[in-house]
């Protein structure tokens, strides 16, 4: 077993000799509501938000995107669970920022089996060598992050399949302090109609 | 300001007043994992799984499903951040297993614009009357919890981008005890190659 898996397993064992009254919490979330945000590691949305489990959905992928996944899920969200108010949250230092669709497809089709990082962070190892298949996938970068949300923002509220009256906010949360700073121009494009 | 924003509000309050040494935080994940889990809001990964702000990047979306989006994160979670394990966490009583796609979309489809719940807790409300959108989306419902993580854990081996000595791990939570529990079959489908 590996030294993760081990860490993770002793975490969770845990967690269960201390759940209590956790097991009969119902499936919708109690407060109606749903944050989409980052995956990034320093953002914990349940500690920056709030939230205790049963309350809120959270759907979190590369940039906390408004993709059709995520919209598949808030669709879900509002449609069979009732969560009435939605948050889209990206924040600062995203690693989203860093790098192009170019650059993916380039470090992807020149990758080498090998597991180097540079100084940069970034590794350059893994995928089949040569493989072109990154040059079909829209990465979702984001050049700059007030603009990111209120793009996410407006997609949603533009969805044939999300309700006109279910309001969206825009925020960025800042990972120097923690705090959640609003992007008015995304949360006045995602009011309610 | 909904009671809900003013909620969260305050409660962000709260985490930034004692944000402390995680502003210094690094974006890659200091243990190098990932786990894809569900948006369900009984579940709060950082918690079953003992994950601290910084640790671990957390992907979800309805069902913890290996979406195209979510393999998108999980390539750029790999390939820019250098995580070296992942895990599939789906878990109990999924909403994703109460409907089909052919029940979300006669449900989108006769949209009345009202907002009733019936018993089941079934919204029927929102998007436009009488959409056909929802025909054109795979909702990736679940008809058997191992057999999704199987699924899924192959499906993500299996992708032309992801590297195959990374080892994927899969496992359901179950919502009644906190626990995590393995699907043998789909950790083996997963291992590295």
């Amino acid at each position: 077993m590996s030294q993760i898996l081990n860490e993770v397993m002793t975490a969770n064992a845990e967690y269960v000799s201390d759940f209590g009254a956790k097991a009969d919490l119902p499936m919708p979330p109690g407060r109606h509501f749903a944050i989409l945000t980052c995956m990034d590691a320093r953002l914990d949305p349940a500690k920056y938000a709030g939230l205790s489990e049963g309350d809120a959905h959270v759907i979190r992928n590369a940039g906390g995107r408004a993709s059709d996944d995520a919209i598949r899920s808030l669709v879900i969200s509002y449609k069979l669970l009732g969560t009435r108010e939605w948050f889209v949250i990206h924040h600062t230092d995203c690693g989203m920022e860093t790098f192009t669709d170019d650059i993916m497809r380039g470090l992807l089709a020149s990758s080498l089996k090998t597991a180097s990082v540079d100084a940069s962070g970034w590794h350059d190892s893994g995928a089949g060598p040569g493989s072109t298949e990154g040059n079909y996938i829209d990465w979702l970068t984001i050049r700059d992050n007030p603009t990111s949300v209120v793009e996410d923002v407006t997609r949603i509220r533009n969805h044939p399949l999300v309700p006109s009256d279910i309001p969206i906010y825009g925020y960025i949360y800042d990972v120097k302090s923690g705090r959640l700073v609003e992007v008015p121009e995304a949360t006045a494009a995602g009011r309610a109609r």
